[in-house]
């Protein structure tokens, strides 16, 4: 089958973050036997799209397409991609290829998103030998190596998987890994785009607590909505870190400053706890850590990022599973410059999705 | 039983440290029947004895009588204490009592080493209730709960079997918490008391591959000599940094200065590694640490504090089952101020054993 016509909203300067995008045709990468092509039907917005649109992590390779929420069909399917089909509802993350290599001690464990070797992403990515760039889901088809690609399960509505393509997977994954489940007790700290999954992940996992932290009371009511069983603000509410001291086995920290009460975090966790870091900093440090604190406590702090193509199956079918219902909201495809710059101003309640008119059947 | 007269090196002030103990007579801790009183044969010299003589952690409750990797024969058994016999050889680490609650989530599920009702030192804790002040074991005899007291395997050779109390433990634990075993590539940084424990044990529990880091290369020989595979000098070698990056599953690390290159070690950790950090800081924080390095490599960094009785005596077993040689230089009990003079010096290769020349049979 021949390629369609690429066309997408194209990030040509800094500049284009604020609602200066362009529509235009582009060159997806070069062809391979490996890649799925994907009419788009809807696009979730990641706050990393701004980033990149202003070049916010070293300078984007203009033009560019930003998007690494990707849900739509599959119009072209290479003939080494042996799990999708023509017509399937797919969809496909940040991460557009690893080595895959079966010698990879990542990639060969499902820890594709830590590959050493090779990574690169769905958007902004110079492929190897001369194989071109990748451009993302701001627009109507998107080519990426099969592997991973991911097959959208029945009953899960596109827009509210689009984004736990990124921002679901970013908060399953450490969740996942280090034991949230009956029995425990699990932090989300920041309830914005990235927690309020961290609260339905933790949930659906079966987590036996979950609590919502967050510096002011304003999001205690979303917190509680979304399923959590109690909220601590911690700008607020005095003595919380003595008052909550070794109650929370896992916290997953949205939030990244070097100006948050980390100290006091920690505190909160049981012995032998778990603090993940998630979604990528403002590029400093973390707060100073004493060291006295971890060895007291046996507790530690870590980092995760993103998820697997096998951590994004399992998370949907969870999500279908348990009918969970993200908190999206469907902007038109068009008005993609307005939906960046509401964004921007942090009115999302609390993920935006592009819904592409053409193609975007529920 | 009467109890016998308890008698030790006491160190009546800061100046102690300087060689200034003086021997003389102290009350232990009111008894109780779930006590067990202890003639010493064997008592190992950690480095925070020292830290205790001189008030470096605060001020100690003057006088003292520090040690506390304890060896020798029990000659009075409380009523209460079921698994250890008058006439056993028994030994006690740094912990001398934990609340041991059932209703303790630390304590029921066997890390009583992180306690947080209550955690009584070997030396210089004061009891509750008027109960009195525990003493160490540069000393005759020694008084501790019951529920600390651990049988020395048959064919352990005291001496060896002493400094793995503290010592040996505070590598043991993290090294068995954290999956050092057949496959595991592991590195052990400081090549000092606790890391050539650290060497051996790792090596022990079956590590594919052991790694020595320290800063310079005058301590690759003994690290070889131990039983590391590999030694990395991270103060000589160029780009050690890159050269090693990915390699390593687990990190003990027991240096503890703000100057180390944390950054450094942690490349050096393959995906999802964990670097756990041991023994007692000098009371400051740990490096910097950047959230995109834990993130990027899903990695972890955490603490660890001695272990637990079970803990001990799993490795006292291993210990006497791969018939593991520690590197400990005995001292008579009665020159404890020289011994503890040379290990301020930085001396000792690797452990000093102080031998009570009345009860020292071996």
């Amino acid at each position: 089958m021949a390629s369609p016509k690429f066309q997408g909203w194209l990030g040509k300067n800094p500049e284009s973050v604020n609602g200066k995008m362009e529509w235009g045709e582009f060159e997806p990468k070069k062809w391979s036997e490996d890649d799925v092509d994907i009419e788009i039907s809807h696009c979730g917005i990641c706050g990393s799209d701004l980033h990149m649109l202003k070049s916010g992590w070293g300078p984007t390779p203009y033009p560019c397409v930003v998007g690494h929420e990707i849900v739509g069909r599959a119009v072209r399917v290479g003939d080494n991609v042996k799990h999708v089909n023509v017509g399937d509802r797919v969809g496909v993350g940040a991460q557009a290829r690893s080595c895959q290599k079966s010698t990879c001690p990542d990639c060969s464990a499902g820890l594709q998103s830590y590959c050493g070797n090779e990574t690169i992403n769905t958007y902004g990515s110079i492929y190897p030998n001369n194989e071109g760039k990748s451009y993302g889901g701001y627009a109507d088809y998107n080519r990426t190596n099969g592997g991973f690609v991911v097959k959208i399960p029945d009953g899960l509505d596109s827009a509210v998987a689009a984004p736990m393509l990124c921002g679901g997977v970013t908060m399953y994954s450490p969740l996942k890994s280090y034991g949230c489940g009956p029995g425990k007790t699990v932090g989300i700290v920041g309830v914005g785009g990235l927690g309020h999954f961290g609260v339905l992940f933790a949930k659906a996992l079966g987590a036996s607590k979950v609590i919502g932290i967050s510096r002011k009371s304003d999001k205690r009511d979303d917190a509680l909505k979304l399923g959590a069983d109690e909220y601590i603000a911690t700008g607020e509410e005095k003595d919380w870190e003595t008052k909550h001291a070794r109650s929370i086995d896992l916290i997953v920290c949205t939030v990244s400053s070097e100006k948050m009460p980390l100290e006091g975090y920690l505190r909160l966790l049981k012995t032998k706890g778990t603090f993940i870091q998630v979604g990528a900093p403002d590029g400093g440090n973390l707060p100073p850590i004493s060291a006295f604190t971890l060895i007291m406590n046996g507790i530690k702090v870590g980092g995760s990022a993103i998820g697997s193509p096998g951590e994004i199956e399992e998370m949907l079918q969870l999500a279908a599973d348990k009918k969970i219902k993200a908190w999206v909201q469907e902007r038109p495809l068009k008005d993609a410059n307005k939906a960046i710059v509401d964004m921007e101003d942090g009115k999302a309640r609390f993920r935006y999705v592009l819904v592409n008119e053409n193609y975007g059947h529920h």
